[in-house]
């Protein structure tokens, strides 16, 4: 196999870094501010496949296929973000005759599709949240149903979306006084006033299954807890949950399988779950069809090479382990430091870097691209490094974690490293005392902020 | 506890992290050389004590105690080398009202002499290298002991020392021819001519059980194996040995832990065997009474940190495992890479450094206290960093430290990693099939170097 890695940053760092564990040689693609970086001079060749926006170099399938073509490449890692969830960039590698690492178009398209998604979910006798399969028809429709689903229930537009023409309402009054309202309101913003009812979760962790199929047969590799986050972005993961019971964990892991069964997965993925702390509830939210920013927590825990997996998987290998052969030790924490400024709403801060100290040691992973006096480019997300620190418990993992954010420092710019080490000291957060509202409202106290 | 670490370069930086994990006060000392040293910066508090020369700072008790006082420490940690192993150190510490971070002086003193552990040993009934217990006669009295050492043997004298004064024979007639010949020697060399007999094993491989104790109980957290060594000094070391069976390892970790008991031992120590690769039988060497270099390799298959372990227990706290709570994971392996150059006999090059990039990424734990733009001082070890690696199994292991060594790079001077590299794709050091005489050999055929 020879790969090419269709990414940037830390994440085309450590992909490229299992491909060489497995003596897979490497191809690097590049924009013109990434010209210098890490992963470049890592990777055995690299290519400069265009300007520095994202929208003309690692947005661009055809560039991006003409360098494998130019490299003899023939397997392509899309990472995370960029056009790993891209259905049509997953055809076009494999219709250019090359591995795609991952799974195949049709089932990055279905697990895609939201609607879809829940179908295979149902069909594969997961849990949902309840809410009504679609619209209801007026008010007193609305108020029969809410009666099934449960309250407090989100009103929602069908046509809508990114969280807009949303309403919560705890009872058949509020509701009855809001459906009139949001119908119109809908129907004013997206030409449709249909509404449909979903249980609301009051106190809800985002719990999620690391996955890995074969096309064969699928395994979990037990969940992660990403609770702490901020505009749903996750700044802190943990694995295992610090918030669920042993039952939950095992239905829940159970549900992963059964949906990965289903479609015949390929490749890693992960299987996201909204859990109710009130009653332990849990139900599916949607899939990741890609590896994501978190999976080195599970790496920790399990001793298992995710990437490694994929790529052995998508070289036609079958998996390497059963059920019983993938166990847990220990706890594993993530941060993710970004260049941002915490005390100016995480105002992204791009610029030049000059010393850089990255935490190090015993049981502390850094997963970064920065290095010292390099230049943090304004075109991109505004992750820095994840420092990852495993523990023999989750307490050990904690005071680890603060020792290692400790350590962190870059000269020149701004990072959340501070925030973060501020967070780790919290008494809630040692507690696992959070949902994924916690976090937001501990900012919005300025707790993490001088 | 507020900890001065008695110490510099790795282990300091490494020590100090366990306090700090631990919430525990850290005082760095440093020589002149080591003003502005990674240890310094990452402690609470630094002292100087003296000028560059070990002999006038780092080996100074009396300048190291006045540190403590001036700083209020109440506990020392000794690290490896300087202080580490002199009992006179650890009674002046505990004569001073202070903790010392080990066993008392007198476990010291008892296994820092030769004779004296071998007494233990016997003692415990963990066997010792078969010999005469004391002096031979004449020739008749070699040749009637050499049947039951059995051949080949080594005749040694009894007042040499560093390896002077010792034949190796095959058969009894070899011992007649040497034995007038050894003894006139030594009666010139050392003014005693007195020889004994020890068994001598050709293909030994150095097998090491790691123990923790806490004066009450002790346990063994399994064995390392260091036979990779360049003049007695060990080069790779991995955890668990590629080299013993399991029943040796049982018997072995027993031997081990059995003669903590007899000693009442105390902290974390090391208890190494010289294994027949022949034969299996292992015999005991001697017990090194502080935390080793290569003691990540074991910290990474338990998941258990020593440094920590070691401050918990000169706490006063018992050991917090028992022996069945303490299990292993995959395999790791370290690699020790020196400012030394390769191409002229391994001579220790000093010097300024540019650029430094260490390797980083999954299960890469690079231990060290070099930071780019700075200086390796003449002073001390040439010790740059060990590069520690952990697989799945050996062979991951061993892939992954190939990719970490190819990271490796410091420009200004040449270190060892290149040649580390190479070893690392051996196939012999693939298939574990070397004894502490093969990396000599290998080295002297001119193989790892270009």
């Amino acid at each position: 196999m020879r790969l090419l890695v269709a990414n940037r940053g830390e994440i085309a760092v450590r992909i490229i870094r299992a491909a060489r564990d497995l003596g897979i040689g490497t191809v690097a693609v590049h924009s013109k501010a990434d010209a210098d970086a890490l992963h470049v001079r890592l990777a055995d060749t690299a290519v400069a496949i265009g300007p520095s926006p994202a929208s003309k170099s690692y947005l661009v399938a055809d560039a991006i296929l003409a360098a494998a073509e130019e490299t003899g490449a023939d397997a392509v890692h899309p990472g995370y973000g960029f056009l790993s969830e891209r259905a049509s960039f997953a055809a076009a590698v494999a219709g250019a005759g090359l591995t795609f690492v991952g799974p195949d178009a049709a089932t990055i398209e279905r697990m895609g599709d939201k609607v879809a998604a829940r179908e295979v979910a149902r069909a594969a006798g997961v849990p949902t949240v309840p809410g009504t399969p679609g619209g209801v028809a007026d008010a007193d429709a609305a108020v029969a149903a809410a009666q099934e689903v449960g309250y407090p229930v989100m009103l929602k537009a069908a046509a809508g979306g990114g969280g807009r023409g949303i309403r919560v309402v705890a009872d058949a009054e509020a509701l009855r006084t809001a459906f009139g309202q949001a119908s119109t309101e809908a129907e004013k913003a997206f030409g449709d006033g249909t509404m449909y009812l979903e249980r609301f979760v009051e106190r809800a962790r985002h719990v999620e299954v690391q996955v890995l199929g074969d096309g064969r047969d699928a395994v979990h590799l037990f969940e992660r807890e990403c609770s702490l986050q901020r505009r749903r972005q996750k700044v802190v993961e943990e694995a295992v949950s610090p918030g669920i019971t042993g039952a939950t964990r095992e239905a829940m892991t159970a549900a992963a399988v059964a949906l990965c069964r289903e479609v015949g997965y390929t490749s890693a993925g992960t299987v996201e779950f909204l859990v109710d702390d009130e009653t332990g509830e849990f139900f599916f939210i949607e899939m990741n069809t890609r590896i994501q920013v978190e999976h080195p927590t599970t790496e920790l825990v399990t001793g298992i090479d995710l990437v490694a997996e994929q790529l052995r998987v998508a070289a036609g290998e079958p998996l390497r382990f059963t059920q019983d052969g993938i166990s847990r030790r220990g706890h594993a924490i993530e941060f993710r430091v970004c260049a941002e400024d915490p005390e100016r709403d995480f105002l992204p801060q791009p610029g030049g870097v000059g010393r850089v100290t990255l935490p190090s040691g015993p049981w502390v992973r850094c997963d970064t691209w920065l290095e010292p006096d390099g230049t943090v480019p304004p075109y991109y997300d505004s992750l820095l490094a994840k420092v990852v620190v495993w523990g023999a418990d989750r307490t050990e993992a904690l005071a680890r974690s603060r020792r290692a954010l400790d350590e962190f420092s870059v000269a020149g710019i701004p990072t959340t490293a501070g925030l973060l080490r501020t967070l780790a000291g919290e008494p809630w957060v040692a507690d696992a005392d959070f949902h994924t509202g916690t976090l937001e409202h501990w900012l919005a106290e300025g707790k993490g902020t001088s």
